[in-house]
């Protein structure tokens, strides 16, 4: 049985099994256990022999006996008859969890995952996470968008070679796929139209900073016979505007746990970067660099949007194409500005979407202006030489966005098993 | 508008786009042309002018003009008014599509992937696919399951560096992720319990057969306070049982295109692989290699599970410990043999699972006796000194099993992009 399930079962024998969280002791006859399982918790009482023998914390334990109402806050607690414990802890632990915050930097929770996960708090961020990638999923299929699953090991980058795995792949040199960028192209011009994928992409960053992780999940899209970057962004807003009920509905524990309220999602502001990096100058006397926003610009930008709009969301468009990448959709009336958006949330770049470059022509200037050898790219210029509608997608990093959700300081806290430009284990 | 949507809106000024499949002309004043995209297909009618200039096949058209009932058995076609090329495909394609069947081998099919894709049989395995993938989620998460992403960079290979690729990471050598086993199995132990993953994993194995590709897309689920392998299986059932009928209830067209027939999936038996070689040898005259089967084993075995219980899938228990990885629980009666299971359907492997071993004591003794350095795996052996409860899992190859529910050849077919032994591109 569920340990949060006792409460209804006042009067019966049952069986709870879980982690031995906490253990007080009342005189020598008497011990209350504390058991956590993936449900909750529960408090068990050992009278007797059965209390005298505590395993070390976290301990996976098994406890029979009669659930009885208690006095104690608990409402049901459960007087333990007989006692097995599956895996006995060992006697040190790196650091307590049975705490409201972990006492340990975050480095040494990341080198104990297995354990700093166990915490209250960490459990919640990724049971939401769970459920931001199932509403992501969810609302896509609704829309008519298929599924796909393309290949992260690649004979070529996307962007031209930097910030690339090398892998050994046999005989023949590949690298890790930086991003589906041009596979959920392709698919769109092989007919499906409407494609997502939710994957791991890999990014060889030297930055080892609290919003870079070396490898992290994608959810990414793409659709055809799409001419407006604005149908990508209302199709954003009203995604995230599904996930965050979707979240708010199911985790309303979670949240509480975690001391955050959800941002509401209505309509997000839309502005140029050069109208961003106007207000930012007039507003807030922070000049920006060229063609960009730095990290304290997009924090700014963010407080404008809420000050003015009432949301900590905004999308900034019409990046200069020198800042995008080749494949971006150059405007027709200033082709030095692009069809490209990102979408910041509580200071941090979430998202880049916008239109591409479907004409074959255009797209091999494209590559070779910025001195891309187009021969490795044949197998993605075919693509829009067989028959390629106009598209556009974008690009949400889950963990990010679930870092942004939820307040958390640290992409690695919205990480499980962070890589960063350190860490390869655990 | 859809295309599939024409035959609604008779009497009506529409706009439908998509791929050039198919041009007939009728004298010199009149052209039929028929249009797909991702709902179906429509037939447009260009008189005079309109329909002298014919792209090429397989351009993006766009076509303006009123939808009329017809004589044909289309029932509505379109009579266009205007007509844009919104792509130019090139004159000569690699193969023609618009065929029952592609008359191209499937290496050049995998060559130019975005056209063979565009076939209404490959469209189908993949629209397909991805309800496969939705069910399989969406019936765990039923179940309590919580979704998670590992890490695929990793420092150690699963079973002990065979068949792994080496990744170059910064400074450090690691490898890509075999399976999330080390993962899964670790966040059963971090207080998850339930956990799935739908994620790549990487092989380099050196076969190169139609059963085989170097990079696949691994459903994997774990969980905790399991104590049968039984358990496992039962699940396994229900959950293909429910993708099957997600499929079938969704899919009926394209199954009909495909010419399958579902299997129906109620109990699957259950044999032991020492039962299992038996039946091959006293039925067949098959005999069998030490501890495994041999694909024509496995052919054979399902087709005795075919005559015998009515089904095309057989599930094979209790692996020799030689067989399976250092981390497959031993049967406590005989310790040559583990709590282990594979599922094949129809003819094809398709599911490796069982219990694992929680005790670190019995986890690095195994370990040992396979000859592997348990410093290298300080990380994984941690998880179960922090108190792990008894658990198992299974992972099924999502390619494989929509393969074989499809009564595909190869699993090259099922695969968006294959990599195998050979091919990396495209």
């Amino acid at each position: 049985m569920l340990c949060s399930e006792l409460r209804k079962h006042a009067g019966q024998e049952v069986t709870i099994a879980g982690w031995l969280r906490r253990v007080r002791h009342v005189g020598r006859q008497l011990a209350f256990w504390v058991v956590q399982d993936r449900s909750g918790w529960a408090q068990a009482v050992l009278a007797g022999e059965l209390g005298q023998n505590t395993p070390p914390l976290e301990s996976v334990v098994r406890i029979e006996g009669m659930a009885v109402t208690a006095n104690s806050a608990q409402g049901v607690e459960l007087q333990a008859r007989a006692v097995e414990v599956l895996s006995f802890a060992q006697a040190e632990l790196p650091f307590e969890i049975n705490q409201p915050e972990i006492k340990a930097g975050l480095d040494l929770q990341l080198d104990h995952r297995v354990l700093s996960l166990r915490h209250p708090a960490a459990q919640a961020v990724f049971r939401i996470q769970s459920t931001i990638g199932e509403a992501f999923r969810r609302y896509l299929l609704g829309q008519g968008l298929v599924e796909v699953h393309t290949p992260k090991i690649v004979a070529t980058g996307t962007e031209g070679g930097a910030e690339l795995f090398p892998v050994q792949y046999f005989e023949q040199s590949a690298f890790l796929a930086q991003s589906p960028q041009f596979y959920k192209q392709m698919l769109v011009a092989a007919g499906f139209e409407r494609v997502f994928e939710v994957a791991p992409a890999f990014r060889a960053e030297e930055h080892n900073t609290s919003r870079h992780t070396n490898e992290f999940t994608s959810l990414d899209l793409e659709m055809g016979f799409v001419e407006h970057e604005d149908t990508l962004m209302n199709l954003e807003e009203a995604l995230l505007k599904f996930v965050v009920q979707e979240v708010q509905g199911r985790h309303a524990a979670e949240l509480e746990l975690l001391g955050v309220t959800l941002p509401t999602i209505s309509r997000i502001p839309r502005v140029t970067l050069a109208a961003a990096q106007g207000i930012l100058q007039e507003r807030y006397g922070h000049s920006s660099p060229a063609g960009n926003l730095d990290p304290q610009g997009e924090k700014l930008l963010c407080q404008y949007a809420e000050e003015e709009h009432g949301t900590s969301l905004i999308f900034v468009t019409h990046y200069p194409a020198a800042h995008r990448p080749f494949y971006a959709l150059p405007c027709a009336d200033d082709p030095e500005l692009t069809h490209s958006f990102d979408l910041l949330c509580k200071g941090v770049e979430v998202t880049t979407g916008g239109l591409r470059i479907h004409r074959p022509e255009q797209l091999l200037a494209a590559m070779q202006s910025r001195g891309l050898n187009p021969a490795a790219y044949g197998f993605y210029l075919e693509a829009f030489e067989l028959g390629a509608p106009p598209h556009g997608g974008f690009a949400i990093g889950l963990e990010r966005l679930t870092a942004r959700l939820l307040d958390l300081d640290n992409l690695r806290q919205a990480t499980l098993f962070p890589r960063d430009r350190t860490r390869l284990v655990p």
